[in-house]
């Protein structure tokens, strides 16, 4: 049977090994082929193939229940469930998503992106099916870095008091984004070194089918010998079992058979259990086993070489920032950066090249990283936190609790601010200037462009406050047309003038202003452009001085709640004219594709603001003459 | 010595046990006196009291640090700490607050008040101080019900594997705010029972003290032969030392010497520690290790008899909410509801002594709360989760990601929203309208009293997406003046008309506003009320409706992304006139004190907020003139 002939996941249930690992050699290439065009999550879906149809051929979905922790290793369950023919559509805009959608699929049950949501996901859906009296089994699949997340833990803690009949799949790849940090890591190693199985396994394997006809019959024979089996599978452990689960593993989640076999025993367990799978990213495509970091989200690279196709220009602003501070740093002992497990996402691997004892890496745990910060900034140090604006949202409470309230100097370098692209709903940053916006002693700042943020980053040491700097996906370099010409806190900084209406533009949105702007001269309209670098606090002056003209506001962020919405508040307050019009984000989820198609489909596009900037000044001359 | 001699911790070095154990007496009767006059968290420092006195004789404060997990366990560090002459301003106006404080003094090292948060913050400390090159203690005093929220596990984590110096002082006092729950807390009660420690050496002391002159030199060589030490103290587990944890326990909370000599080895192992400490709430009161739960935060009430100075006579808005659930669950099998630990706090047990199947306390783990919400839902279920609206800052990616973009029906009902009064800062519910409006298909009430919130959680049921309903701690019951008109979701109701402006008011501004009213009668102002019910989506018809008067808004939240905030934005969007005034909460953080004297302190009391508009409107009137 061939991929393109899976229909559904029965189809799996008839087949022998041998057609299997066919079929996973198929699923394999798929992947590599459309990731490889589409850009994408490759290394973690390659490890997960067998481990994907030895749950499809386990379990009966839709009526049994899976729930993907952080989503992004959901391709094979995709290419499983129907969606093999719109599979080239990954990511793209109008496409397949690149994460469990409920709208996609009744196999998609829940949605998933950020880190360590599914065991808590789970339990919430067995419990449901007990409250029903259904029967179906539910399997939350996690992988090892997202149990660095504080959730998991709470979710664990009350899966097994609940005692309710609930699989943990622990995927563990021996790496999450980033090699795994912490010491939980250290003891998923050390349960993989001292039971030594899968290498005693290998050998095993290996030396049987050295002897022809009998060796693979004899090597089948040993792996499903019960005594075999009680010894390898269901072998206690301290740390799941205090919890009050039943502990399956470890298995080597490359052989289909032997996790078919442990999958049927969890099946069949009435209670919390966890099954504790080896895999390895990257599995079976040579580029991505020897660099999973790199094929972790990876865009459209050569199949052949690995090598990407399009490299970017310009350094990224993570990259940047952290060049910055890895300058100051020299100078400066106080400075100390910390990621959230994404040392390479974040641009702080360039930090921590130079600095390799003051970079901290705390795992996915962006609710401790925010408090620990704020430690020790009360103990005298400079720390900077960069994390994705999205991941940002975990340390809501941390953030006006731990850092607001004390009023203590943590810097947040909010990468990833604005749409995010490709990734779609769960990943766009877009909703960090609501959050921070209210909270008293926040400052925010927002670079229209690189030089820009090193002049903040800079600036940053020298502030006794919390601070947070917000930034896009897409770099930028205005040096040439706008050279950076002094970053003053709390003023705004004008680009360019105009006699018939402002634009006011916080980060990315600078660039896209002075676009409308070049646009809006077509329609003979004459627009300023004011770069408005610091959110909180706004230059109230510069407002006040602008009462005269009509002003518009642009921000890739949501409207409510966001830069438009508290410049609307101010002239209220003020009793000055607030914006003509707000362009941001409408009060909805923005879906994935490419950030200039959804910018269009925003209506963020400079042609389309600068035809409704102009309708709305011609209605207001209109009502004027009236 | 006496506590009023006590100016500073050093001065508890030089005592005896017997001294100690007086000393011990009188903070115990300073800690029932004041508390039965102020208010305030009893059982818990009640049973930290030697605890206290052991860590500030074997460790040198404010050199050593150390960070108080929820904070309100801080009262006795406090009387030992130089602030003894202001204990009696205890959580009043003005007064020294319930928590620890930096600005009250230089032995308040990190604020707390939010549980989980001691382990990150400590860690960070600690961390601060090997960057510098220092070499004091710090120490992280947290209970076990905080050891339920993931923050903690995130941060053993971490330090876990950072192996630096930092010393977690478990108090295991086998209940936090309720009974424990969870897989961990039968997991330590595990502990507790399996070394049957405590009982032994109970048993041991009596037999010895049975034996006059020579039993009690006996049993102190008991105590502090190394063997027994060793077998006792350092015995080794499995959860704390799988984290890379040294574990040292558990040892008896009221017993000094001992507590004292294990506190020292802890100070000189070289690497992250763990100390189980045993202790009861309460110890020493009677009535309040009868009912730990009700003397943990209590109000005022009387020593002799442990019953409440003033008995309130409406029912809370919580077991009203409560009550409304359980008639309606009757009917409905999809009702279930959640706490976070809280059960009694948030009215729940009200619906839990009908349905104890039906409300699932799931242990201080909001985020785990709300996606494990999610996921009943997305299992058919209808999940209602009561939570302090302080404390569901926690859940505000959850509420994002999990809950709102798959517009599942859950419902939140959030308690103490506003300020809360005498817990102060940490505890205000003002944040809660800015996180929520801009997320995409929530939908926000507000009701002005009781009967209202029963009409909300009657249609709620009939709701199939994300719901939250805001009340605050003050019950309001207006069915005799303002009766009962009818609920209508998106409908605002006008209460009173008038003539010369309108206040447009939210839940427990309400009150507030009709007494405004009466007060800008003497000042021949004829105002209307309106109860803006729906926060989200606000009633846009009416709004429009009324452009031609002013209108003023008020709100106890923060103003910045509040209430008055999207009305703005709104007139502005649609080119109507923005509130004249919008009354709500600056943007700083508001410290304790009773609710009538914070309203005063912001300018929310009736009579002053007639004023200001009075002279707004006199103002606006005076314009039009010119």
């Amino acid at each position: 049977m061939h991929l393109k002939e899976v229909k559904a996941p029965a189809d799996l249930k008839g087949l022998d090994y041998e057609e299997l690992d066919s079929l996973a050699a198929e699923i394999r290439e798929e992947l590599v082929s459309t990731v490889s065009q589409r850009g994408g999550h490759l290394a973690s879906n390659l490890g997960v193939v067998e481990l994907t149809m030895a749950l499809h051929r386990v379990f009966d979905l839709p009526g049994d229940k899976i729930v993907f922790d952080v989503g992004h290793q959901s391709y094979v369950h995709k290419l499983l469930t129907g969606r093999y023919t719109l599979f080239h559509t990954l990511r793209s805009f109008g496409g397949i998503s690149g994460f469990p959608k409920r709208s996609e699929s009744e196999y998609d049950v829940f949605e998933t992106g950020h880190s360590s949501t599914a065991i808590s996901a789970a339990l919430g859906l067995a419990r449901a099916r007990d409250y029903k009296g259904e029967k179906h089994a539910v399997i939350a699949l996690v992988g090892d870095g997202a149990l660095t997340g504080g959730m998991c833990y709470e979710a664990l803690n009350d899966a097994g008091n609940a005692s309710t009949k609930l699989i943990v799949i622990l995927n563990d790849n021996e790496m999450s984004i980033a090699p795994n940090v912490g010491a939980l890591s250290r003891y998923l190693t050390n349960i993989r070194v001292s039971k030594g199985w899968t290498s005693t396994k290998k050998k095993v394997k290996r030396g049987l089918n050295n002897i022809p006809v009998i060796g693979k019959p004899v090597y089948n024979l040993i792996n499903w010998t019960k005594d075999a089996v009680k010894s390898l599978l269901v072998e206690e452990d301290g740390f799941f079992t205090a919890l009050g689960f039943h502990y399956f593993g470890p298995i080597d989640g490359h052989d289909l058979k032997s996790m078919e076999h442990t999958l049927q025993l969890a099946k069949e367990f009435d209670g919390p259990a966890v099954i504790h799978v080896l895999t390895r990213k990257g599995h079976g495509y040579d580029k991505a086993e020897e660099k999973p970091e790199m094929f972790h989200g990876t865009p459209p690279f050569y199949v052949e070489t690995g090598g990407l196709r399009t490299a970017s220009k310009l350094p990224s602003f993570g990259k940047t920032m952290a060049r910055e501070l890895a300058e100051m740093a020299r100078e400066d002992p106080r400075i100390v950066t910390i990621t959230a497990a994404m040392p390479s996402g974040t641009g702080l691997s360039a930090f921590q090249k130079e600095f390799p004892e003051r970079m901290l890496d705390v795992g996915i745990a962006e609710e401790h990283a925010v408090t620990m910060a704020a430690g020790m900034a009360a103990g005298g140090m400079k720390p900077y936190f960069a994390v994705y604006a999205t991941f940002f949202q975990r340390s809501y409470d941390q953030l006006i609790h731990d850092v607001c309230m004390q009023k203590l100097p943590v810097t947040f370098m909010l990468d990833r601010a604005g749409l995010v692209g490709e990734d779609g709903a769960t990943h766009h940053g877009v909703y960090d200037l609501a959050s921070l916006l209210p909270m008293p002693n926040m400052t925010v700042l927002a670079p229209r462009d690189l030089n820009e943020l090193k002049a903040m980053v800079r600036w940053s040491a020298t502030y006794d406050a919390p601070l947070a700097i917000r930034y896009g996906r897409k770099s930028i370099d205005q040096g040439e047309k706008y050279p950076y010409a002094g970053f003053v806190p709390g003023k705004w900084e004008v680009l360019e003038q105009g006699s018939d209406c402002t634009l006011l533009a916080v980060g990315s949105m600078v660039e896209e202003a002075l676009a409308t702007r070049e646009k809006l001269m077509n329609y003979g309209i004459s627009a300023a452009v004011v770069n408005c670098s610091t959110v909180k606090p706004m230059d109230e002056e510069m407002l006040r001085s602008l009462k005269d003209k009509p002003i518009i506001t642009m921000e890739e962020h949501v409207l409510v709640g966001g830069f438009g919405s508290a410049v609307s508040a101010f002239c209220v307050a003020e009793e000055i004219p607030g914006p003509l019009l707000s362009f941001g984000i409408a009060d909805t989820f923005v879906q994935h594709g490419r950030r200039d198609q959804l910018m269009k489909y925003l209506g963020l596009e400079p042609g389309q603001m600068a035809r409704r900037i102009c309708y709305a000044l011609e209605n207001k001359r209109g009502m004027k003459h009236e």
